[in-house]
């Protein structure tokens, strides 16, 4: 039998602010976090795909979770992603989260190498796994083969659920490939699994899913919610309609600039734009684009937010 | 006009041991770059794909790198791979190779995110360049699109040129695609391209090409050597077939692992095969089928050697 789960519900994988000068800005990040959380997020998967993480080194991403822990935020309550392609910085980037006592941590596989086997893959996991020695990790295995080229496949998962029961918790599946978020569920129940988009927030549920790990979380985390507090009710497929609409919305845009943007423009910091290379922040035209399209839908975050407190 | 070439011949990627605990093995590195040096080697291409890197936190590497220096190896023949998905890490990698006085160093693009566009890849050098602020750095640029997915496009090469004349000095082509070499040669007479196999080691001579970085020149420098010094003779079609199928009949295998194991069977130290993970040593059948396969062409490490000293 799986762990017991330390997270369900919806999950931000936060934005990282940079500074005009591209640095990490501490500051932005804990206040935005915070924030993130007082929408009514369930957690927060710091320092992943769409947080930029992997155009930090580890020092810049230690130094910032240190920050959060700081500043109060709960560790319980973060999932930070730890993945490199060293065995030896993963390691370090995941015994500092169990130090500060996250909840989880959220694992890359190693995506330097194309066409490596599943035995590589599985030894690369069970090396850091043994190198790090700690019975307080939980980790979740995170699938994005759009980036990563390098899958968890469905048989691998189990091999590694087998070999770890109570470590390897759970599964982010950002294939955007139902079918194989929907293997993977029937394949291991009670196994930790969120579809890496809200768009399969509602059929993850309905299948033995906890939850989702979306980028759109970082501006809309009410909208999501009401599908997670509502998904068995007769309103669930409507909610469901709403947010994929707004996901669809954003998605036709870069998906990171375009999230940066909206923050910036919502919550009026233009700072909030910027993005490290190799992202490029969105041009004038697309922003204008994008915030129309966004008002035509009648999708505003400040609106959402007040709707959501009353 | 592009800067003074800083290498030229052939430079080999050293391939990087790992002691049985599965840390970099300092001492083997030094004594093994040191017989590629005495084994014709104009230049290490230290920290390539083939010296499994990535497989390495930047730490290890740079630790390595002190190892060498300390030891006397130059550091004018050294060209450390300096690539990583962020510019920190990057420009810490990069400026500890320019205190150290290497004589270059060879950069990955951003390998993590995918579809980033020519602009953002051109950002992420720029900006990384500019972090480091040395004008003693020479950069050659290193387009290996099997593994990253992101190439460094030739109109891409040329607006870099044109942008850091002193800096990039030239590329290495791991494409396996010689009408892309071709076509960077043609566009760019005087920068320093290096075909990454000796299959293209004469071609890319008769063509402008200064050298080649190869993976094989770990087993068979003072072969390659030899096209490369004899490449306007009459000879040159019969020693480039020559290295070529030594080349083909390694590469039937997964290259790192099978280099390792020649390594390990004609320097007697079986310890040389370890890899990191994900990559997997050759199995036993695997093993004996390449070193059959290798003695069938009539390949000796040993031999070889001697017969170059004669």
């Amino acid at each position: 039998m799986p762990s017991p789960q330390p997270f369900a519900g919806v999950l931000v994988p936060a934005l990282t602010p940079f500074t005009p000068a591209g640095e990490p800005d501490a500051g932005r990040f804990v206040a935005f976090c915070r924030w993130l959380l007082d929408e009514g997020a369930d957690g927060l998967a710091i320092f992943g795909t769409t947080s930029e993480a992997n155009s930090m080194s580890a020092a810049e991403r230690m130094t910032l979770l240190d920050r959060l822990i700081a500043s109060g935020i709960p560790a319980a309550k973060l999932m930070p992603g730890t993945g490199a392609c060293s065995i030896t910085e993963a390691a370090t980037l995941i015994r500092h989260a169990v130090a500060h006592g996250c909840g989880g941590v959220l694992m890359l596989p190693p995506f330097y190498y194309k066409g490596m086997t599943e035995q590589g893959i599985y030894d690369f996991i069970s090396a850091v796994i043994d190198r790090v020695g700690s019975a307080a990790l939980r980790m979740y295995l995170y699938h994005i083969p759009p980036q990563t080229m390098i899958p968890f496949g469905v048989e691998l998962v189990g091999r590694l659920i087998k070999a770890y029961p109570d470590t390897i918790v759970g599964l982010k599946d950002s294939s955007g490939d139902w079918a194989n978020t929907k293997a993977l569920l029937d394949a291991y129940p009670g196994f930790g699994i969120f579809p890496g988009s809200e768009v399969f927030l509602l059929d993850g549920l309905r299948n033995g899913g906890v939850g989702c790990i979306t980028a759109s979380g970082n501006v809309n985390v009410p909208g999501i919610r009401k599908v997670y507090e509502n998904w068995k009710t007769p309103q669930a497929d409507q909610l469901q309609a709403d947010i994929t609409l707004v996901r669809m919305t954003i998605q036709k845009y870069p998906m990171v600039p375009a999230l940066k943007r909206i923050v910036a423009h919502f919550h009026g910091d233009p700072d909030w734009a910027a993005v490290r290379p190799p992202m490029e922040r969105l041009s004038d035209a697309q922003s204008a684009s994008l915030l129309a399209d966004l008002a035509k839908i009648g999708y505003s975050l400040g609106e959402r937010r007040r709707e959501a407190a009353e």
